[in-house]
């Protein structure tokens, strides 16, 4: 989506870890995973500056930088309509038509480049497990990396969104991570899933409206019950006007998860 | 969907006809495009007498034969929608998920396979031209050739439905053929879309029960409106409790049309 942060660089430097040496870069805001009422107009454009980024780290990049035309020859338009299961829960509630434009956009995508790996960020967890789903339901010879959220010194998870803050949001920003760190600091002690959410909650209340907290199972997204499998903890909230989203893996426990998380 | 007769067969001959040389026949009744009330359990199987029919006409032909375990793994399944503009109309109004399930099965099938070529029987138009408008959307490297249909010397088009015929449906059946044929004898005569359609209509009275008659601009499927362009007349209907489709196609014509076909 273009408007690079050290979270998109440390795809790049993953991959190049990891031996991969012919890259090439996707920059498209893509207006099917925007609603009529979100913010693909004001969604930040910055494309020079995040070409000179990429070619700092790997002067062998390649870039795909298409019009929306070219992606969207089609008059009449196909979809790639998520799993309900996987879409009908934390961001796909408030977004119900997001998770369906990224995977169209990611089906144009991965047929014109056929890419061996593609490198996706952990901030937009459920994306990644979307992804990685459909990739392995339709047989895309791709596989999906995802790499670490890159933070803030203070904790704050790095996003193109975060430019929408004002100064004194900034300062209040990093408490979504750190109520994030502390539902982690209490999961192997208190077993009740309905007094961790309501724990976070009150971490929150003051400055963050809410829009959701959930713990899943980390793979297949469903809600936990009795479960010893990894989890992670999803949220996202409003600060002001901006949305802000993050999330955190809980290792799996030894006591069982005896409640569903509403 | 395997139970092959001359008409899948042709796909292969044409084929060979325009040099390609490797060929890759899939057989697989497609679960998902047939909805509850359908006839997927009945759908008739012939594996064996299928490839056979294909190794007479190419010995060098690979067969792809795959549980439906295999070509659907995922617990979370996805789905690929296709255009509202071409699906809700003719065959996808009586049946309105089935060319989501065509497609979702295409889209695994093109990604396992990824052939250079895709041929497909014009007998589905509807379904040939909403496949041809999502490789393009989605920009599969695979052309899709449509192939003419192959017909009895009585002018019924072949069908794999048509094993559920009685002898005495049988005799009848070319009726469907014999109205879109005089529908065509009229079509530079007679301007009037809806006059067309109620001759067809009264043509096949007795003894079918009509499903739908459509004429249709050929390329997009819209209602034509003084147009000049290739047409083609698209008819399903019932002969018992067989549905039958078949199509004409219609040239330019120098009168344009003044009336959409409803």
């Amino acid at each position: 989506m273009g408007a690079l942060h050290e979270g998109h660089c440390q795809l790049l430097k993953k991959s190049l870890e990891d031996g991969n040496q012919n890259h090439i870069i996707s920059i498209f805001v893509n207006p099917t995973q925007f609603a009529a009422n979100e913010d693909l107009g004001s969604y930040p454009k910055q494309v020079q500056k995040d070409v000179d980024a990429i070619l700092a780290i790997d002067t062998n990049a390649v870039f795909f930088i298409p019009e929306v035309s070219e992606l969207y020859p089609c008059k009449n338009k196909n979809m790639v309509l998520p799993p309900k299961k996987m879409n009908q829960l934390a961001c796909g509630l408030s977004r119900p038509t997001h998770f369906q434009g990224v995977l169209t956009v990611l089906t144009k995508l991965l047929n014109i480049v056929q890419p061996d790996f593609m490198y996706m960020g952990k901030k937009d967890y459920q994306q990644l497990q979307i992804v990685k789903n459909m990739c392995k339901d339709f047989f895309f010879k791709t596989s999906v990396i995802g790499v670490e959220t890159v933070r803030q010194n203070d904790g704050l998870a790095l996003s193109s969104r975060n430019a929408y803050l004002s100064s004194t949001e900034k300062q209040k920003a990093p408490q979504l991570r750190k109520a994030l760190l502390s539902l982690k600091s209490q999961w192997e002690k208190e077993e009740n899933t309905s007094i961790l959410v309501k724990k976070f909650k009150n971490a929150l209340k003051n400055d963050f409206k809410l829009d959701y907290i959930e713990i899943l199972d980390q793979e297949n997204l469903q809600k936990i019950e009795l479960s010893h499998k990894a989890c992670i903890a999803l949220a996202a909230a409003y600060l002001g006007k901006t949305r802000l989203i993050d999330n955190i893996e809980l290792p799996p426990r030894k006591i069982p998860t005896k409640e569903t998380n509403e």
